[in-house]
């Protein structure tokens, strides 16, 4: 130890692990306002708000593990004294889970509520994936009928108008994971034994929109390697159902009734596909249309997909999407739609595994930084105005003098003003303006001693003084322009700094 | 693995590992509204939310742990593929240096910042002793000044008042940990090898209110015992230098002028003990002092009071606590003041460990729940009305009936009223009623067939019931009974169902 502190003190570099990113304040910003949205729409649709911890016991996880089935995979894990493993939660699913397991006897089911928090994968980062993120859930627990998926749809719907999206520019797809069953029954593969088949040609299906209907092929068949050379194992099925699953989807891209009638086709010709359990699980899916249909929200705002596989593995029911219909730029300069941003679906099985009895569950979980990046798009967020704060000005160092600019920022700020004094190095008056300048402070209060001993002050318009300079010209220009400095009473200040602001405000409005 | 799955699967227990809790409605709805005032008010100050994630580089984390000098014991630590040790934050200043050194061209320095976060701790949990925690800090980095110290009481002084908070129920006790380091250099512990005794003495007398001076004494001298037998080593001073601290601490308790008058009294005696460093650093506290008194704060927020310490090693300058003065009743049933409620001070070090060069800084974090626990104890939360949704009742469970009660909860939640259909088991209709009763729904919605085919329906005043059934007996009795149950016709639901609820507003107003 004594050793060591004589080497010369080697200087750490500041840096973050991969996947892990800090938030900036126009970032929290956006977030907090759209987060308060989403609650504004849950609230009035009775859910309420509860929370878990970051830390669960790795076996209360579980293995539902999103695309993978290795338990201590993905996760990023410790080992607490007693020798028993907690994982950071990869979801808000299976915590809500064991939290109503936990309480069953006190919670008052059917239980509405909603989340948002982070989640953590330790898994490789890359553009715009992170191995820290924020997830919004909304769940209904204890209700068994097609009624709360229904709600479900219908309150994301909701949601996403309510965040400025134009009906049109989104739409809630819904399937039902009873048709993916039903279709896995009509191939052959309904078998308990066929379980890990089952999954690789639902999440072949779930790659769809990724890979276009030849890259499903490979991953129902053999497999497939990736631009990176990376392979992807298949699930080396038939060429015979191979070419059965993409019709299934070449007609259910086409819709519902197209789907049934491909379906009824199937059924009465001899073939070696048995449909009807699909076709029975239309029915549920029926039943849904018919709720959302009497509620008024049409084809326009939800819409039945048999397309629409949702990867996890935990589904028993409904699933549902909710996806942006408009079109971005992607990384490769492609044209794209946006895509989804949130889904979920019915999990029948998920609390039956601590409390050993059925409780029907269903839920939706947000991307809320996906989101976000699509309402920037839109223009949406940012509405909120932050206004920089009133920068007072230090012409004198002294305690005494001190006191006096640190008293006029107080008075300011209890008349509800953002103000505050420089503190910085006061000595270089120019550096104090320049701060004000990339701050974006609106007005500076300057009083030297001739202000002092006159008990005035001079206040600084920055955006005037700025557009008097020619660094801004907007198309407010035409207007005469105001004075950029004034000289007013000391107890004047609060009075012309509301009234200059307002003349700001008015200045933005008017140039939109 | 075939041979698992045979076995009969084991019911997992639904826990969560200690130290860490679900929160409630109740819970993330007042800690939401405290966060805003509290936002509200540094906004005002001109700070801005600045966010880092939950994990940094252990290293980064340094060694700056509360009370304990152990690198990996106290935090939660995993490696990563790469082989570096990274950590979960266990306060929000370290992770802040960190964010400010590696971002040290692009901030606009002076830079003030705030940030409400989770952190956590490795450590054996307690009552009221959590493992994950929530702090909200405010710094301002690149100020050298102590106008930035005052600025931070002033601004802890305003957070309690908009807190709710009355002057006199609170108060920001401020010092110096020059005044500190004065004191240790008097008592001949100024040289660079006896740092850690420094230390232990601090963390000694930062224990002051809990242990009281008997306490502090066995502290400095040999240790302490506490009832559960753990020992707790002491400084190991000499006798003198104990008694010394202890008449010092005896005085610094009556005030800064009985404590500035007696060093000048041991100065000008001949004794082994050298104050003139204590005198020194008072002019720095005496030059806050005068700050906060030209802005109008009296003792009566913020206090000079030479006996505060803060435990932490890192501070340089300027320390000030956040107390709160009313009394409440400990676990043991004692009447006792709830004490301190966050605190900081100036840490001049902490960013120069990653950039070489001095970066001062100076900052304080509140301790969330602990406010919180505060201000339920004054009754100042909760004072968001949350009203329970209207139950819209299900007397017939086929699709298309509850496509009509579903339609009504539409329209209600359209008109902004907390609203939802019951998802349970409609047929027993007694659970309904069990349900909106325990949820605490204001007001039920009835339509059996009768009512459909008159195209009306029954709203039951479920707050009005319970009066009249004799489960409420409030002081608003006194005033003529509504009817628990009126029949609408279909299209009045809404406008009935406001003026309802209006009514039982004006009750609870009433009912204070």
């Amino acid at each position: 130890m004594s050793e060591k502190k004589k080497k010369k003190p080697q200087k750490l570099k500041a840096r973050l692990p991969r996947g892990f990113v800090d938030r900036s304040p126009a970032d929290i910003r956006a977030t907090d306002e759209m987060v308060s949205k989403i609650k504004a729409v849950y609230e009035r649709y009775g859910f309420d708000p509860v929370e878990t911890p970051i830390f669960e016991y790795t076996d209360c996880l579980g293995k539902f593990l999103p695309d993978q089935d290795r338990p201590n995979e993905g996760v990023f894990s410790v080992q607490d004294d007693d020798e028993q493993w907690m994982s950071l939660r990869y979801d808000l699913t299976a915590p809500l889970a064991r939290h109503v397991a936990e309480n069953i006897n006190e919670i008052q089911l059917p239980y509405r509520t909603y989340r948002a928090g982070w989640v953590f994968r330790n898994e490789k980062p890359g553009p715009g994936r992170f191995r820290q993120f924020m997830q919004f859930d909304a769940d209904t627990v204890g209700a068994p009928g097609v009624q709360a998926d229904a709600e479900m749809c219908m309150m994301m719907a909701d949601t996403m108008e309510a965040l400025g999206i134009a009906r049109g520019d989104y739409v809630i797809r819904v399937n039902n994971r009873k048709v993916l069953d039903g279709l896995m029954e009509a191939i052959g593969l309904g078998e308990e034994e066929n379980g890990s088949t089952r999954l690789t040609v639902l999440r072949a299906l779930d790659k769809l929109d990724k890979f276009g209907v030849e890259g499903v092929k490979l991953l129902l068949g053999d497999g497939r390697k990736d631009e990176s050379g990376d392979f992807t194992p298949g699930a080396k099925l038939g060429v015979g159902q191979i070419e059965f699953i993409c019709e299934y989807i070449d007609v259910a891209l086409r819709g519902l009734s197209e789907t049934v009638a491909f379906l009824d086709r199937i059924g009465e010709q001899d073939t070696e596909w048995h449909v009807s359990p699909i076709i029975e699980a239309f029915s549920e899916i029926d039943q849904l249309a018919t709720l959302i249909e009497a509620c008024g929200y049409g084809a326009d705002r939800i819409k039945i997909d048999p397309s629409v596989v949702r990867g996890l593995e935990y589904y028993t029911g409904p699933v549902y999407e909710a996806e942006l219909l408009f079109d971005v730029t992607n990384e490769k300069g492609e044209t794209v739609q946006f895509g989804s941003v949130g889904g979920g679906g019915r999990y029948d099985g998920l609390v039956k595994r601590f409390t050993g009895q059925d409780v029907p569950a269903t839920g939706f979980s947000i991307g809320v930084s996906r989101l976000m990046t699509a309402l920037k798009n839109l223009g949406k967020l940012g509405q909120d105005e932050v206004i920089q704060p009133v920068l007072v000005t230090v012409m004198d160092g002294d305690t005494e003098a001190l006191g006096r600019y640190q008293k006029m920022v107080q008075t300011l700020r209890e008349a509800g003003i953002r103000a505050e004094m420089y503190q910085g190095n006061w000595k270089k008056f120019g550096n104090q303006l320049k701060y004000a300048d990339r701050r974006g402070c609106p007005l500076a209060i300057i009083q030297g001693s001739d202000e002092r001993e006159a008990g005035k002050v001079q206040i600084k318009d920055l955006i005037e003084g700025k557009r008097l300079s020619g660094e801004i010209t907007d198309n407010v220009t035409w207007r005469e322009s105001r004075p950029a400095q004034i000289e007013v009473a000391e107890d004047r200040i609060v009075a012309e700094v509301i009234r200059m602001l307002a003349d700001q405000a008015e200045d933005r409005a008017k140039s939109g």
